[in-house]
């Protein structure tokens, strides 16, 4: 006969529930307690059963996040605050890349996951609004940040009008009035980029300033190396700009070498801004001016949603956007 | 009755193995073959039952990385090396944290792995050799890079004796004398920090130069933050320096922000050196000297060992060092 938890309880002298929290990692156990249990588990060759234990309990203990990318330091940083919200729950993260490539996003949701985790975190940058239906899994799932969808599901987003708006008009607001705007996805009508140039060239139009496409410098992916070529691009036309807003830090950081190793000032000669405050946007030289756009706010509010959906909420789906943060360092001021 | 995979097939007019691929998120599927198959999956509500695929295939077709912090950005492209050779592999990489914390590593060599992953890649920090009883699980495991364990399992090493001794002699090369070393771990006999210090000190002592604990600055953990700190700390000493090295690369750029600030020329009064080769060290202003551990060879090394192992390699554990690579840039040199 199989070997149960209940089994390996006996033979370490601990409850049932016990042996569960060891099985699933749970912290705050005392190392003895493990020990003892661990011992139990090998001295019996005790095998959990995913699928028995998630009829008894219905939980595994972990929770997916799927992100298209983790050497973008957003993503990471983001994961890291996923991780931190869900110990909060007893929740481990297990967090699958994506690349940013429709296909293993749209795996990442056909996963079997009611097996694995007893919820997913999912940051899309490949699927569309079209792609909705995808989205209707039977494990909970909770949308986050990167792109405007609408149902059916949860979606805890990042202000990306807003904030782009507002970094545009402080740069506006010093004077500048060539203002270059890197990452931008020509063709693309959806997605992270077309949004935040969309929120730049209002806030231009606004402002009585007719966005230039010469101005305007297309960069895929959004990394240092892309930042540096986008730049590299934009001084070799030869166009004149005051001002750069790069469509998140990565690139700015990236923008930022090219133009102090051609000994442009920054910001005298140009000020730069960015978008996602990134660690290194506080220690880089100059420190860049960028748009927090709330990761921690989004992190702790996507996973208190999924733990409520996991608890059986079943309230309509949500929309929330978080709040962001301007944050203006030496890039655009000086100091 | 049950639906199975096969009626799955079927419905969909494809073999078993491709449903299996589909849920596995295989790539190079064709895009109506994966949607015939969801919608089958779907028509048919069919849930994969994790624990008789285990048994009839002994696979899940994902591999574990566990590391102890993604927000640092060596981890964070660790993870992205490994995800790129699993992919070689057809493997899906599910990544856990374990902030380098005890009891989170030892749940993540307990968990019944099993069921979820074929295999794991480990990275520990807080685990020492007398752990390794540890190791001892069912599922094939790796151990890769930050700590030096002997057995029972594969071992895929960072080169941090020589990597670190070849830092340091380049700047002894360059003819300074007085190297401060951020990051140390006082206490500490085992450890990435113990390691990197070591092979400081001996490089130091073989050049006829004794190594300062004066000069011996430590910061836990090794963050930008924290090498802004250890900087700070190293100044208000009063104490004279003419080079850094920093135990990795994130601890050197807080440092270099610090030392811009208070007008220190790098390298010209203080050449700073660090260890990891991240992104981040060739845009930084100035571009960071640094140790490249060998990242991509010891993800793909890893990723071959562990498939190896899961298709039935018994042959005795190995340990594998990488083969590290000293780049010198405008930090120690001014170019």
């Amino acid at each position: 006969m199989a070997v149960t938890m209940r089994d390996v309880a006996r033979h370490a002298g601990v409850s049932p529930k016990t042996v569960s929290n060891v099985m699933n990692g749970y912290p705050f156990i005392r190392e003895d307690t493990r020990r003892r249990v661990l011992d139990a588990i090998e001295a019996l060759g005790y095998q959990m059963n995913i699928s028995a234990r998630n009829l008894k309990s219905g939980r595994t203990g972990i929770i997916g996040l799927a992100v298209p990318e983790l050497s973008l330091p957003y993503f990471a940083e983001l994961a890291d605050a996923v991780i931190t919200a869900a110990e909060q729950h007893g929740l481990t993260v297990m967090i699958e890349q994506t690349g940013a490539v429709r296909d293993r996003e749209l795996a990442a949701l056909a996963r079997p996951r009611g097996h694995l985790v007893d919820g997913l975190l999912f940051s899309p940058l490949a699927l569309g609004p079209d792609d909705a239906e995808h989205l209707r899994t039977s494990t909970p799932t909770v949308l986050l940040g990167e792109r405007i969808f609408h149902g059916p599901v949860d979606h805890v987003m990042i202000d990306n009008v807003t904030g782009t708006r507002a970094a545009t008009e402080h740069l506006l607001d010093l004077g500048r009035r060539r203002i270059a705007v890197l990452g931008t996805h020509p063709g693309e009508k959806v997605g992270t980029a077309a949004i935040r140039y969309d929120a730049y060239a209002a806030a231009l139009t606004d402002a009585g300033i007719e966005p230039l496409s010469a101005l305007a410098i297309p960069a895929e992916p959004w990394h240092r190396s892309t930042g540096a070529e986008a730049m590299q691009s934009l001084l070799a036309t030869g166009v004149e700009f005051d001002a750069v807003l790069a469509l998140n830090d990565t690139l700015a950081l990236g923008a930022l070498r090219v133009l102090a190793e051609r000994g442009i000032r920054v910001p005298d000669d140009v000020a730069v801004a960015g978008f996602d405050d990134i660690d290194e946007a506080r220690y880089s030289m100059p420190s860049l001016t960028t748009v927090d756009p709330g990761r921690a706010q989004i992190a702790a509010t996507a996973v208190d949603i999924l733990v409520g959906r996991m608890n059986g909420d079943d309230a309509d789906h949500r929309e929330i956007v978080a709040e962001y943060a301007l944050h203006v360092r030496e890039s655009t001021t000086g100091r």
